[in-house]
């Protein structure tokens, strides 16, 4: 089955039951009870559904869900695990024991997203229960995209191709940049994208991204992004602002686009009329740099290692100093996995020994960020295979030159 | 100053004052040596800006802002705390102790939203210290306004009256509610809206709002509101889909205005062609239901008294059984506070016995779920004073007739 924007689907329990047979191995090796499941991203993940709830993940039996709202919907959502209604954490240890499931002694939870306060709710429900950070082991599982997955992922590229194609037809000069987004969003939600994206560190946050334009693209903010801008108000702090576009600056498309709950993220460059040859010159290095790393992106390599080529073929390319630049200083990585949320690991980072696995699916961003001219920039998310690494955004490489 | 959409503004001084010094009194009356605040829209309330840092607001000093990025974005938004650049939780006891603050015992932090392994890392920063939760009287200082914010509110009000002139003329039978949304969007972003939506409670989450049609609107959801709906994809859980709009069904426009960080949440009904009778009929009960609940917004009223009298209210006008269902079960509230967050203080529900006090500001959402219909509701945000509530959102509340 071949997913597509535009027409919903059920995960199917094929999907769901090897990623609990992994998560079971996980809890068994590390003498774990159980895993207990809440966050919204990891629930779709291991369950199918967003619905509210607290999915039980025994190590040697099957899951149990226990569901506040929605209870029909995670009944019709849910695969696999048998959908149990509740009110209160308290309740859950009891309706888990008539269900034969005692031993939970030992817990392995989210602690990187879960609030203190909904933990500590969680340990007065489990008041015998020693529990342990499991986050790590589901991000690491999460990692390792199946070809359903990377399905989805394709799918939400088409609605990225179709993104770019609209700024490439809207794009004005004297048009602020969020004049543009509003034209590129509407076409996105007209192809199927789920206006939701995902972040799973805290205070990180996006609305589709960032598109921005000449040195505006550059201003820092505290994103963990190489691009920045000023956003619309200080209490957005990043993204599209109210700057008129104008001729001959590089237009920075850095959407994401988005399906199935999963992310797309690509990011092409623009430009209004001719581009200055400094933009050129520019455009054709972060080409090199991209080749360079996607040349890297093989089965067995440690993720820093793509970090460090991009890094060498940037220096060699005299762009030492432009490269990866947060606007105030250096970004120690040159991409990020990508799936059901953005910043997914393994980071393609600086001392990120973690080596890449088929199977993993990472965004590579080589950017450049120049004084007076803004950043430029290409990206595009690939599936690492046994043969190499494999773009999942089809879209032309080329720096687009507009003359409208 | 009067605030707009279309033009950033950073936030006064005279604005961050009171704010800090009330909340240094409620410290000092908790006898807590300082609050540590971490969260973007705390951050946003406390210093103006949202870039990433620690503010540390001693009971009896000025703040200090701790800043790991961006430092020069900080300096220019951030008001009346120093900022000092900083790389790891571990640097700052020293670095405030080198400004002379070294009492740091107790410690008020923000439990409600701050990741567990965050915090056991902020633990550790700190190993001496005790730390207590902060949240509710963040939350209880916010949710009163003062005018600057109240003139954000109206500001973003006049977006949602944008959005749902947009929506009126471009509703047609066949669309989506996800196309429809699609121009509602563009235009409120054409408008100034910030894009971005900010919950308070974990796993909340939204894209705008709701913009759901007939029986539709009354799926149930995992989220906290008396609308639901299907949502683009099961990843996603709730809002418009791709369902078509057909004649004579309301189309509940329930999406929110939002800038300058605040927003504005309005429901008002459209239908194509004319509504059947038990539409009309659910609509007068909605408007007259609408009208107690604004008049029982009071200074001194309990929150909970506003729930009370809205409900009795729908029972008197036979909609018992319809009024605030999730679509599964029956909601304990009528109506929420607003500002920086969706879901603020106090909530109009059962229960919550917190006076309203002159400055708050929340939205009233009286809402009946019928079956085979939908949802049928109409919802305003409202400014307490002290001759009773005023409407910030200012939009006919006619049923939208529409004939194209």
């Amino acid at each position: 089955m071949s997913l597509r924007p535009l027409e919903p689907s059920l995960v199917p329990p094929e999907e769901i039951a090897p990623r609990l047979a992994l998560l079971q191995q996980r809890l068994q090796s590390l003498d774990l009870d159980a895993a207990l499941i809440l966050q919204n991203a990891d629930l779709y993940y291991f369950t199918g559904t967003v619905q509210d709830g607290v999915l039980l993940v025994p190590a040697e039996a099957p899951p149990l869900f226990f569901v506040r709202r929605s209870v029909s919907r995670a009944q019709e959502e849910a695969r696999l695990a048998e959908v149990i209604p509740y009110r209160v954490y308290h309740e859950i240890p009891r309706l888990a024991e008539e269900r034969g499931w005692r031993r939970l002694n030992r817990l392995g939870l989210e602690l990187d997203v879960l609030p203190v306060a909904l933990f500590q709710r969680l340990q007065k429900a489990f008041p015998a229960a020693e529990m342990a950070d499991l986050s790590m082991e589901i991000r690491l599982l999460r990692s390792r995209k199946s070809p359903w997955e990377v399905g989805a992922i394709r799918a939400a590229a088409t609605i990225s191709a179709r993104m770019v194609a609209r700024a490439a037809t809207a794009a004005r000069e004297g048009m602020s940049e969020v004049e543009l987004a509003a034209e590129v969003e509407a076409e996105a939600r007209r192809a199927g994208h789920q206006g939701l994206v995902r972040f799973r560190r805290f205070n990180q946050e996006s609305f589709y991204g960032h598109l921005l334009a000449g040195p505006h693209s550059a201003v820092p903010a505290f994103l963990d992004s190489p691009t920045g801008g000023r956003g619309p108000y200080p209490a957005v702090g990043h993204g599209a602002s109210f700057r008129a576009i104008r001729r001959g600056e590089p237009i920075l498309f850095d959407l994401v686009g988005a399906c199935h709950g999963y992310y797309a993220d690509m990011t092409r460059t623009l430009v209004l009329g001719e581009p200055p040859a400094d933009v050129l010159r520019a455009y054709a290095a972060v080409r090199a740099i991209w080749e360079v790393a996607r040349n890297a992106l093989r089965p067995g390599v440690p993720a820093g290692a793509v970090f460090a080529a991009a890094t060498a073929a940037a220096g060699d390319l005299g762009y030492a100093e432009a490269f990866m630049r947060s606007g105030e200083g250096r970004l120690g990585y040159v991409g990020h996995g990508i799936g059901l949320e953005i910043d997914e690991i393994p980071s393609l980072a600086r001392g990120f020994e973690t080596p890449l696995e088929e199977g993993m699916v990472l965004a590579v961003e080589p950017k450049l960020s120049l004084a007076e001219i803004g950043v430029i920039g290409l990206e595009d998310t690939f599936l690492v295979t046994a043969g190499g690494a494999e773009a999942l955004t089809e879209v032309s490489r080329d720096l687009t030159v507009l003359h409208p």
